[in-house]
């Protein structure tokens, strides 16, 4: 009930623009809780490197006087990765094509956020 | 000669925008090529967390798929850190607070670290 509950979010969010290719909602520690992927992307993997980046940006943001870490913003050539939290226990991942409009992914992610974070 | 014009090319990017707190060229392994940094931030920390997360963000870009690394955004409550390559070699790293203009800062960071990759 509440996995279908997750699913519907992340499954809205996806919607709201074709640059959005997929995301999911991931426990701090790595574990993945609902994801909405295309085949191909493997969940685990994506769990696994959203937990690390976000201990490593926590660390980060710690060590140079940013206080708690909100998110983490990976560019590469080829798209984004963004990961926001979802309160304290999750994070959203979401991965965007290259030429993704940032301001509305931040804005899209945040709210998915807020939501999910009322359900956990 | 070279380490002068470094710095003098940080200088003009921290006097682009006054939520410019600091900036640094770091080498990929993480060694402090010239920074710009208020006193009480250690330059062996800077460097130190910005080659950890570009390590991680490159390996994060690889595996889910986003291509070569071009940057790496951490936004914590007190502000942000960013992080863009400059040519193959090297890292900018900027520390700007939470009220700046994202776009603006990344777009003057990506021209510093134009100018700096060519002195590189």
């Amino acid at each position: 009930m509440r996995a279908e509950m997750l699913n519907s979010i992340l499954n809205e969010l996806n919607g709201t623009s074709a640059d959005i290719e997929a995301s999911g909602v991931i426990s701090t520690d790595g574990l993945m809780m609902a994801s909405q992927l295309p085949a191909g992307l493997d969940e685990d993997r994506v769990g696994a490197m959203s937990a690390a980046m976000l201990s490593l940006g926590d660390r980060t943001a710690s060590e140079l006087g940013r206080g708690d870490l909100d998110q983490v913003l990976v560019k590469g050539k080829d798209g984004y990765v963004l990961m926001v939290y979802a309160g304290n226990e999750a994070v959203v991942t979401v991965l965007a094509k290259s030429h993704a409009k940032l301001g509305l992914i931040f804005l899209d992610v945040k709210r998915a956020a807020e939501q999910l974070s009322k359900l956990l």
